[in-house]
């Protein structure tokens, strides 16, 4: 029911600018990718098995604008694991205990698949995000 | 240079506790090992691609002591990647202006194997690090 770690989302206040030094080490770095319908900026950096997504602020209505006033300098925003159906992988996790964000049905997250966010006090003070593989 | 995500590292007060939602989704979960140490105990959570590794304190001058005082949920303290060759992948984030912690001389990590941890300011925010694969 739980899949791959989809990817690591990284919030900073300059996308490319914090993807650089992974580009230093060899890494394979995205362009960066506005989202205005996600509030976000995006710039991937691709590794072996998985993925770092840095993710900055776009427009004055940004989802992750409040934890950039809190971390100035950025920081580890979430975790985003795939699941092979959402609607189970829910429904399992609520049983479990765990809250759902929002009003518990599925949108459609940057990638174009339907994705959730579960309540980091559920998961150890992470911010956790399951996606539809 | 840059290679696998190695593990995500999360930081609680119980770690045995904290990996039961992900056991619950049908996630392979590790024994609790005390690495005395290293002054953590660790529960690893195996996912198809990568691990995350829940680290708990463990005696009185436990590393992770003072983030759990400051994030009293828990909460992502650490990534790991891998690299091939830990000197060489050292001298290249020094010489793009990365700051190692430390004397920068890498040390025997909880899996057998030579680590160093690069400074968050350097790494977006997030604690960074390095073993050698």
């Amino acid at each position: 029911m739980l899949g791959r770690l989809n990817h690591v989302a990284i919030a900073v206040k300059d996308a490319e600018k914090a993807a650089r030094i992974y580009g230093a080490l060899g890494a394979e770095v995205s362009p960066a990718v506005p989202l205005p319908e996600h509030g976000v900026i995006t710039v991937f950096v691709t590794l072996p098995n998985t993925k770092i997504e840095f993710i900055q602020p776009l427009g004055e209505t940004s989802p992750i604008a409040k934890f950039l006033e809190r971390n100035a300098d950025g920081g580890i925003h979430h975790i985003c694991y795939d699941v092979p159906d959402i609607i189970a992988a829910r429904d399992r996790l609520v049983k479990e205990g765990a809250r759902v964000l929002g009003d518990g049905v599925p949108r459609i997250g940057a990638h174009g698949k339907p994705v959730l966010f579960l309540h980091p006090k559920d998961f150890s003070g992470a911010l956790v995000e399951i996606e539809q593989a």
